[in-house]
């Protein structure tokens, strides 16, 4: 991601084609090509941004006369454009992966801008949107489906992931006590606030369905005294879960189990999932629900952590394809279909959407210092590029509100072991 | 509700014809009436609880065996009984009000014992259950239809509210930060508690969508400098809250307004509503969410604080007809129909359903106290029982999770303007 532009005004039209010799700097008062015109297009229905289109090959720019634009994209030649323009949502991330496409500015407010624009102009569409993402949704969670999906993402590499996810290799959404907290402080205060809300305590079973690298599993175990049992269909994760059991001592305490949440046995005083129900998929929510109830003991407590949205729409298409196969964040009314069908109760709800949005900057400074290295172990730009964009595309996704990040503790109906108020959480 | 019975075991047989000596103390092998042997099923369905049923016409006792009955329901004649296995669920509120069925023993506990079996045994049937209670639901809350349900309820007489309600009047869950609290104390904290969640401030404009008798209006002036403007339809509730704002020199600063939620006009920084939402009826909660999406400015917050259920069922047939007609307490994926729709962003969900439980029986306690003085002001002893089976039942609805309490926490989608953590609700 080259420099910043200076930011520049076009006067007098809205479609300048600019003479080679200034770099993009003149005006004109043509109309310009088709192309020039269909993003002029782009701009309005996008409610005006501060953002300028730049087509090398004709020398043409595009703005909106009158609005100074912090951003600039510049398309590498006419067939990206055109590509671009007939499907933009999906092609912008491959063009912008593949070099085609080049970003000058703040590449997460470029996109905050577009993302804000765009929830403004579909708020009314929700009906549709929502029969558009089902059908655009190949990738299945069968049993099957869930581990060649979850591996796809998952088993990159755990040296990939340790150049940018910090000490406690915690890839979920991070809890800030104070603004200051480093990512480190961060994630463990996130465990501690989980642990707090499901009053976790010495000699506890503990099942945790979807546990990553084990750091939340073995927090408890090392911190709360409890007994974890940690379910995961990550290969790599897992052996890296071990290992780290191992080293501390914990492998008594701690079991990882390579295994799907489906296929969870046993009694447990809490069940806990930070960061798996984005892979479940809503078709499979009764199912969870059954798992739940079936594992919590009568004065068991619950807590499913995950990305989510205000209403149900599909997950951005590029990052469902490149990013998150058969991944889908809900709405809380379909959380909700975990919970209602066994009459579970639901005790708390916290969104800690703008904790993601600085969980994800935090990955981002980090990337961006580690990109050589990233660079050496894929030996592919596109795939640097790719999970810059997706990481900056995230931060604009929770910042502007179209992504949330839901924390629901519950407990079985006619369980009254609840403590009085929430205070508990706070006392430090 | 006269005296316990002493808890008597019955021997060697189902259902016992008492000699008319012993009071009901005997015991035989015979099957008995088919009354009796209908009642036994009863008992069957609902898992074998420790409850006596005694007919005096025969005699008989029909109890579990092995069982030892803490309460006892008797049927005044056959008439009785056979009515109230018609449609147990209606009649026996309305003969418990009318005296033809008399109660000994712990009527909290009785009716807790009979929700908890009931609901264990239904927990599948959802869809039946859902079906039925739209069927069952007659009263609508069309503009005119909600006036008339209120009426019904709130106009009741101020005189008959202020014995029991305690000073702040407030008729809606209390908030106990201790065990120890007193309900005045209890009351005046969930004012404190919404407060704090909605950051009222000083200037803040506030809406206030079914205000009571005026206890949180009032609050949000004197304590948070707030503006207030508070609608409501209940005639006696406005004179009330009115005089309140005039005695207390707000009459500048709190305006009580006679109108619908659903008319409600301006911009505001703070939209609550406070028991209100369970008179809305779940088919107008679009309706609603389009009243606060309007109304609430772009840093504005909302708070909705409702009775709930952990999953769609009707409101109890007794309840609705008799206490609150067109009333329909909603899950939380039916509440998320007031704000998916317009993407409202919900930031935080708290279920104080333990604390209705302990508002309600300190509520019953000054109820109790002040019976004599409701058989006074109408002249009704069905109303001075039927209004103790109320308030008895909800201790019990709450208590057993039949029933939550849902306060949820709400904004505009793309505002930020969010505090980092919930930790300022817990300064004192």
């Amino acid at each position: 991601m080259a420099g910043g532009s200076d930011s520049q005004r076009i006067a007098g039209g809205e479609v300048a084609p600019a003479p080679a010799t200034s770099n993009f700097r003149g005006s004109i008062n043509s109309r310009g090509s088709i192309e020039a015109q269909l993003l002029r297009r782009v701009l309005t229905s996008l409610g005006d941004p501060p953002l300028e289109f730049q087509l090398p090959w004709s020398g043409e720019r595009v703005a909106v006369p009158s609005v100074r634009s912090t951003e600039t994209v510049r398309f590498a030649d006419r067939s990206t454009l055109r590509g671009f323009l007939r499907d933009p949502k999906l092609r912008f991330g491959d063009y912008y992966s593949g070099g085609q496409i080049e970003v000058d500015g703040d590449l997460v407010r470029l996109i905050s801008t577009v993302f804000r624009n765009w929830r403004t102009r579909t708020a009314n569409d929700s009906i549709g949107s929502r029969v558009a993402g089902w059908l655009r949704r190949p990738r299945r969670n069968t049993l099957t489906g869930s581990r060649d999906n979850i591996h796809r993402h998952y088993d990159l590499g755990n040296d990939f992931y340790s150049l940018w996810l910090g000490e406690t290799m915690a890839y979920t959404c991070a809890y800030y006590p104070t603004p200051t907290a480093s990512l480190e402080q961060a994630q463990v205060a996130k465990m501690d606030h989980v642990c707090r809300k499901l009053r976790v305590g010495a000699g506890d079973r503990v099942v945790e369905a979807g546990c990553g690298w084990g750091s939340l599993a073995l927090h408890m175990a090392t911190r709360y005294g409890a007994k974890v049992r940690a379910y995961n269909i990550s290969k790599e994760q897992l052996e890296f879960a071990r290992a780290r059991a191992q080293a501390l001592g914990l492998s008594g305490r701690v079991e990882f189990v390579e295994d799907d949440y489906r296929n969870i046995s046993g009694d447990y005083d809490v069940f806990v999932s930070v960061g798996m129900l984005e892979h479940v998929g809503a078709e499979h929510y009764a199912e969870l629900g059954d798992v739940v109830a079936r594992s919590l003991t009568a004065s068991g407590r619950g807590l499913i952590h995950s990305i989510g949205r205000n209403r149900p729409e599909p997950l951005h298409p590029w990052i469902e394809k490149r990013i998150f196969p058969g991944a889908y964040p809900p709405s809380l009314a379909e959380m909700m279909q975990i919970f209602e069908p066994g009459s579970l109760s639901v005790v708390d709800v916290e969104n800690l959407r703008l904790h993601y949005a600085r969980t994800l900057r935090h990955w981002l400074d980090r990337y961006e210092l580690a990109a050589d290295k990233v660079r050496k172990l894929f030996a592919d730009e596109a795939f640097v590029r790719m999970w810059r964009l997706y990481l900056a595309g995230s931060i604009a996704a929770f910042e502007t509100g179209m992504l949330q990040l839901f924390q629901v503790v519950f407990t079985k109906q006619d369980n009254n072991d609840l403590p009085l108020t929430r205070e508990h959480l706070y006392v430090r």
